[in-house]
């Protein structure tokens, strides 16, 4: 899919929404790469950020503050802040005729929002929607591994435990693990403050609010309700576990895949070979690990094992959560977008 | 069981074998706290730290060389070193009536040796053996958290995803974690020497030798077989994935168990109550994490989250790989000996 798509946005007048943050930066990183020159691109944020200056490949951009009327005259906006910010803004710019594809969890669920990973379901851009959910990250990212094999094989319920960077909680996580880490190197007491508790040195289950009627936190009831959307099975079986570690960047998940139909370790090579934005080791010795992945576009998928029926199957995956998981899969479904309006 | 422990090594003349290592000094310091006074202790290891000076209570211990006959004497000896010790002088000290409680992996899987978890399997001590092996920490860490759903419910499988402290891999390794986080911290890149990879801001799947043939690592082809007899289950499907996580000390553990009938959360609070050795806690929103429980004798079981038939149930785990998990379990199991020859 990556060959065709350079052109598709370079002609296209583009804003990205939350471009201060981590996620915006990444976008602005890919649409540079993607050869976007920096008068088709504006950067936005809040007031607090506005007249900051930051970088678009060897120049920069300054940020403009997001206000109403903003994005007027821009083709797309990709939304890379918080559902507030989206909620406040994408409807009326929708009405001014820009694009929107959102980060944010605003509108991921609604009925009549799709909810894309282009590998996945690309399908539901061919109606050139005005509004395009991007999912979760560890939604993403659990999926790019799940449904190469849920085409071949079919899936009964998927089991994932997640180990997620720190970076997946922004800017002000990613500085208190560094500041952290050196404080109990030298000796002092961790003093959690992004976090409800210490990040150094430490794991522990993710931050998000719990439903104490299920137990499960934000980010696990995501992953559910997005799959289940993305997939179109609304009562698949995911058992999640989402759990922060001391990584910067990229998230990690061992998946325990429970298939339709009996699957070979050596049908995997061809079947993940087939399908865009995987990247499989089938050496059953090799140990992928975030700090190899961070920074790449491809979900790697390594450490295939499977149960004696053949039914079950448990898999190593690492993805970038700040491309893939975020800003990569909005600028794929952005080109989509435009591509169609081009074509 | 604690109460009653105390004095049962008192009278007793006790080895610690690989007195220097971090399992050692753990067991000696268990020892300590029970009571055991210093002169009933006899501290052992290599040649290489043979005449070092480590800690035992206020005061502390000479490690002697550890060769042949240097046993005779003692009533138990504890061995946490490696198989190729374990091997080398376990035979011809239980020749001179020592009695053995071997960390190591020589033994587990011989068919005349009792692998035990006190709380589990108590009952292969009854009959006083020589030689009792001591389980794989991530073995009884899970089985810790398992065994209590199976009394009860029965278990059909268990999928593990663990997080395993970096003190489980030695001192090497330990220091290898911080002094490789601070060199990243400080701009250098990460150089492993202990893990293959990088342990600074990373997770990896377990350093451990793989088996081509299924994928396993051996800490999983061990939490696989001692898991199976220990629970005396030779055919439960047990799918685990071992990943190390630059934690200091404390495994941790997702796991998510198949029941034989269906479970309710209600249930939880009084199961886990009555079994020794575990903390329950039922409150959902608890961030249970590894720094809380290391240096803690008790394995952590919180964030229960039940599948919609109530037949998986999916919950979180950590507990001290180094007491629990090593040093802690074989102190019991060596109490347990010693009481039976006491009785």
């Amino acid at each position: 899919m990556a060959d065709v798509r350079e052109s598709a946005l370079i002609d296209s007048s583009i804003a990205v929404v939350g471009a201060y943050g981590l996620v915006g930066r990444e976008a602005l990183s890919i649409l540079h790469a993607r050869g976007v020159p920096a008068q088709r691109v504006r950067a936005l944020g809040s007031s607090r950020s506005a007249g900051t200056t930051i970088p678009f490949g060897p120049g920069s951009l300054t940020i403009e503050e997001l206000r109403a009327g903003s994005l007027g005259g821009c083709d797309v906006a990709l939304f890379c802040s918080d559902a507030q910010t989206a909620k406040a803004h994408a409807p009326a710019a929708i009405r001014e005729g820009v694009r929107i594809v959102d980060n944010s969890s605003a509108f991921r669920l609604d009925d009549g929002t799709p909810l894309v990973v282009p590998e996945i379901n690309s399908h539901l851009l061919d109606e050139g929607p005005m509004l395009v959910a991007n999912p979760n990250c560890s939604t993403i990212i659990m999926l790019m591994a799940v449904e190469p094999l849920r085409r071949v094989f079919g899936v009964r319920s998927v089991i994932a435990s997640t180990y997620q960077a720190v970076s997946g909680a922004g800017r002000a996580a990613l500085e208190e693990l560094f500041n952290q880490t050196r404080a109990v190197l030298d000796g002092h007491a961790p003093e959690p403050s992004a976090f409800p508790v210490p990040c150094a040195f430490n794991v522990f289950p993710h931050e998000s609010a719990v439903d104490p009627s299920t137990g499960l936190n934000v980010e696990e009831s995501k992953v559910i309700a997005e799959s289940r959307k993305i997939l179109d099975m609304p009562d698949l079986e995911i058992l999640p576990t989402c759990v922060r570690v001391p990584v910067e960047r990229c998230h990690s998940q061992s998946i325990t895949i429970e298939l339709g139909s009996p699957a070979t370790l050596g049908a995997l090579a061809e079947i993940y070979g087939a399908f865009p934005g995987v990247a499989y080791n089938g050496d059953p010795t090799a140990l992928m690990t975030p700090r190899d992945i961070a920074g790449t576009d491809l979900v790697s998928i390594s450490r295939p094992r499977l149960a004696r029926d053949g039914r079950r199957i448990s898999i190593w995956v690492c993805g970038d959560q700040l491309r893939k998981g975020a800003a990569l899969n909005a600028v794929q479904v952005a080109e989509r977008l435009v591509r169609r309006d081009v074509a």
